[in-house]
């Protein structure tokens, strides 16, 4: 009978002919195991590790000689390259008698790459590209085909290619002699299979045995900022993440402004479309610098962006996206070479995924938060929040998942705010108020201690205390609620009815002084009434947007809520529920996703199934626009006040844990709040 | 201050470093200065005349010395060639100081008349393009799917057509919204699919229903010229043609200079690329504006070309093409978007197809060839032979098609002929030699008067009698050796041998006198006994080249024999046989088939289903590589004789009809000529 080849950790077994190579048994039997170089005992990318002795479990006894003894391109191997104790190169070890063979992760191609978060998915690699070595035939004048045919010949023969669909672009035609004559006619080839292309492209060429690795770039283009992630696309690791400032802020904060620029300036789109692809070379470029790689080695890039940006990144005229219906040019994922979006600064053949667009206002980086968090699959009822100048929120279950945008405005950033600024070293994050004797104290980004602490006042001399940043105007207009400065309708309370010296006349109404720099040189930093109704607007569109869809779902509460983006990221739940910004549930149900539109679009970059899955999970969504929709109104204008309706103030006081009264003890409320807010790490 | 260096009549002038030679000077400034050896001192092609003094109206005053000296290597071609008073090699001389160049009109390259012309055939409409009017459903902000994917889904009802296929570029993206919105609703689409794409392309949308046309441009690039016919996708009709020289001239007259070029020069091959689709553009543009239509209403280009312009136009270096064995970078047939060949004249989807290259030295207008003359499909065995500086050769049946290429050189078009020039008006197509008095007439291009005819000499005043073009030559070679003023060894006889006193001594040969103009201040125009040797190899190397092929068959006779190209469509059927360029046939199965290259790419361009017939032919192609072949130069030196060895004279004195012993009755010999040549017309 023929020897009986049992895998690990895939359980796959089954008899292969005595003197199969592991290779070709593990392809047999549908197991996972690398190879670059088909097989020649060049790449290391199949090393195995087979078990000897007894294996009841699997009811073998594996003699030493189950596999042949080491040949010489294994001792050569080990020599050039080292080959761990016990390995064995799977393209070169036979099969001889019953054997057990363990695939280590780093010799599987679609291994999962694990996600630090508990309840986070792990991605399961399958990119689209892929590495063959290929040795061709020589060109013969009697027969005389071409060097390209010649390599699709091989490619055909030694790796199984559909020959009819295998495509060489120009910058790929431009290079293959060349190089084929320098690797002696084996060559190393990216070939490249889109999740819809019904043609496979031999994206780039190196000669001989190329030992290289290929990237793709994840690149979540925000309204404000934009940030690439460098993965590598074997380990799925990422190698080095960079961020810049969108340039078209120059043409409008927010999105709607740069619609109106594309309006009002004949060819303003394309000056848009311009300053952000030369920002995406950029960041490209730095990001290959930061991880010290070849930006060639980059053969593909994945975009999440909202639909603004979207089409602004295609060089689309946004005007359709100002007004009602809110009409997007494509809806669908789109695939394309990255060159037709003159991204000149990677492989002149890489080419890009951008993630479908949910609707007119809800984009394809709310899209690759659906795919990276899932809500289609919860079996809890999830509100998935992602904030920014518009909040995109996401509500749903395994039966049924919703999604909307609403207009929150840039406050929620620390725009339209007195002493607002972007969240930078010296910013106010975190905002803590005595409830009795109504003193402040707060931490500034690049500063790990409060304002009270001894020491605050050196650790941040170099970048002083400048303003306050998101985050920290929500905290501060919370706890100023939770202290009694501000009552349910907004209104900042005067000194005698809050019965703080902070509470100063300003104008008709009142300011909350939370930082007095002025003896230094540095700001008088307070939180206006004004401020607070900014505030109010835009929490008030948040909930009204979640609120919304609870209604169309026919339901007041949630079981869990996801805040996700940089902003969720930073955000305290208790202070966002406090603040009414979301609706009420478990605080300890609220967790941060991080980037998860970054998240999102890393997977679809691995995982070209996900590619698909993702188009599947837009179409199912079911979409909600705020705009024209007469109930958000309602619910706008009845969740303004502090806390909201729905939630009376006394109970919120008894869910969240309120500050310890003692600055002093900080560390205990600090201990207190680390154990309720379980936000993930990644 | 570097040298102002300025050029008449272009008027175009610019400072070059002093040491520039004045034929980088040219190309630098863009003027037209013809070069055939790329600048090696050999062709004579760039030839200017330096001005001294002083040139007020350019504000210049030029000294002796503006221009380096005379060197050896101009010395050695006055000895050669002979170089008229004043005169300079461009490529020898440099600019010291500021200088005036004239560029006289035989140095330019862009003076010449075109001759290729569009041959009619019976084509089978079947265009990869196709216009479909479609009513598109409105956007829905409450359904927010993309108007992209609305008109797919369009499309797919009204037009059954493949929603998973079908893809639209950034181009057609662009415009889509206000397309949609200006037909309100209804847009017509040109939808494309290639012969072996699996996807079909949306190119193009137009707002309402469109009744313009859709055109293709069948361009027919030679390495002297380039031709394009624009026809008509529904009618197959052509609208208008055009054709230009082709400006890698600059860098080499024939392929191999323009390979030696790339290899010389680093980048070399890039400005060649750059250069032929500079020239592209220009003749797309033109062509339109010819057919008075729209150039974005051109949607495909076809292109047919030998291999070294395929080369040259994908923008890969053809080094390879200039050495054993001769490897092509592709053979089969390429299809790309237009602007990825910065094709910009047309319209901005418009897509490219080019015919499959068939060896090394036979390429895609051979392939062309084929498929307009189909020597696959007949039923008698078929030589066809498309000459130009290399001959295509193909020769078979329904059974078998073999092919080959033969250097023939450039002497079958007018180059390295003493009185040689290139098919322009003045120049001597046609020529008969009365075989009693050995006293020649001769037609001349732009006159339709033979030169013993009254009111000739009025008539060619403008153009005069400038030289004698490639048909021309041939003619009077042949005519030469039917009067007997030549003998079968090539050698002209002495006045004394022929009896005539045209017989002139010119150092230890002799040469016949065909025009002596030095009366008027034009040009001796004889036939040397060097020009005879020159078209003696010419020929030897065709006829060697289809003897290899008869070989390959075992046969030693033809059925029919058609002549291709536009040398093909000038040539003298029953001269060309007299010269032994063709092997035996009945004069009247020698037909022309006019430009059958060009046919070739508009059935490409008209018919889907011709490009994978094509291909499939290509590839059934029988191969033939002469360079390497022994064989070869057998037959090549056999066939020096004339006539050849196996058609001896006095055989064809008979099959041939002799020219009307009195030049006053040539209306009678051509009447005769008539009925025994039917050039096909079409």
């Amino acid at each position: 009978m023929d020897p009986l080849v049992i895998f690990t950790p895939s359980g796959k077994r089954g008899r292969v002919p005595a003197g199969t190579s592991v290779l070709a048994a593990a392809r047999r039997l549908g197991v996972d195991l690398d190879s670059v170089c088909g097989g020649r005992g060049i790449c290391g990318r199949c090393q195995i590790t087979p078990g000897y002795g007894e294996f009841p479990k699997h009811g073998v006894t594996v003699a030493p000689e189950a596999l042949c003894g080491r040949n010489a391109v294994e001792d050569r191997y080990e020599r050039v390259r080292s080959l761990d104790q016990g390995r064995r190169l799977g393209c070169q070890a036979t099969v001889e008698s019953n054997v057990v063979i363990d695939v280590p992760p780093d010799s599987q191609v679609h291994k999962q790459v694990i996600r630090k978060a508990a309840a986070a998915r792990d991605i399961k690699m399958d990119p689209a590209t892929r590495l063959c070595f290929v040795e061709v035939q020589e060109p013969d004048m009697h027969e005389p085909s071409g060097d390209l045919e010649r390599l699709k010949d091989a490619l055909v023969q030694q790796w199984g290619v559909d020959k009819d669909t295998l495509r060489a672009g120009l910058p790929v035609l431009r290079k293959l002699q060349p190089m084929l004559r320098k690797g002696e006619w084996a060559v190393t080839v990216a070939l490249h299979r889109g999740h819809a292309d019904a043609h496979e492209h031999i994206l780039e060429i190196w000669p001989g045995f190329w030992e290289g690795r290929l990237y793709g770039l994840a690149i979540d283009l925000g309204s404000t900022t934009i940030a690439a992630h460098l993965c590598d696309l074997r380990s799925g690791e990422v190698i080095a993440s960079s961020g810049i400032m969108n340039p078209q802020i120059r043409f409008g904060e927010d999105l709607m402004s740069r619609v109106s620029y594309s309006m009002m300036n004949p060819g303003g789109d394309a000056e848009m479309t311009s300053a952000v692809r030369e920002a995406i070379n950029r960041l490209a470029k730095e990001t290959a610098a930061t991880g010290d790689i070849d930006p060639v080695q980059i053969v593909e890039l994945v975009f999440v962006c909202n639909p603004v940006m979207h089409h602004l990144l295609l060089g689309i005229d946004p005007i359709e996206l100002g007004q009602a219906p809110f009409a997007l040019a494509a809806s669908d994922s789109l695939s394309m070479d990255a060159r037709e979006l003159d991204l000149s600064a990677v492989n002149p053949s890489a080419r890009t995924f951008v993630l479908p667009c949910v609707a007119g206002h809800v984009g394809a980086d709310a899209a690759a938060v659906a795919l990276s968090e899932e809500p289609g699959k919860s079996d809890d009822l999830v509100l998935i929040v992602d904030v920014g100048t518009n909040a995109e929120i996401l509500l749903g279950d395994r039966n049924r998942v919703l999604a909307c945008s609403s207009p929150t405005g840039p406050a929620f950033e620390g725009a339209q705010i007195s002493s607002g600024q972007r969240a930078a070293p010296g910013a106010i994050e975190r905002v803590q108020i005595d409830p009795l004797s109504k003193t402040p104290r707060f931490k500034v980004i690049g500063c790990d201690l409060w304002s009270t602490d001894d020491g605050f006042e050196e650790a941040v001399a170099t970048t002083g205390v400048t303003g306050i940043c998101g985050s920290g105007i929500i905290e501060a207009v919370a706890e100023m609620r939770m202290s009694g400065i501000v009552d349910a309708s907004g209104l900042i309370g005067s000194s005698d009815q809050t019965g703080s010296d902070r509470s100063l006349p300003d104008g008709r109404t009142h300011s909350y002084l939370l930082h007095d720099g002025t003896l230094d040189g540095g700001p008088y930093i307070t939180v206006t009434q004004a401020d607070i109704r900014a505030i109010q607007l835009a929490k008030s569109a948040l909930y009204a947007g979640a609120r919304l869809l609870l209604d169309e779902l026919g339901t007041d509460t949630v079981d869990r809520v996801i805040l996700a983006g940089a902003f969720g990221a930073h955000i305290s739940p208790k202070h966002a529920m406090v603040l009414g910004m979301i609706p009420d549930c478990p605080l300890d149900r609220v967790t941060s996703a991080g980037n998860a539109a970054g998240t999102g679009a890393r997977i679809a970059l691995c995982n070209r199934a996900a590619r698909s899955e993702i188009e599947d999970t837009v179409r199912r969504i079911h979409k909600v626009e705020t705009a024209v929709e007469p109930r958000f109104q309602e619910h706008f204008v009845a969740a303004n006040a502090l806390p909201h309706a729905s939630a009376p103030f006394a109970e919120l006081r008894k869910v969240v844990d309120l500050p310890d009264p003692s600055f002093n003890a900080g560390g205990s409320a600090e201990r207190g709040r680390r154990r309720r807010r379980p936000i993930r790490k990644e």
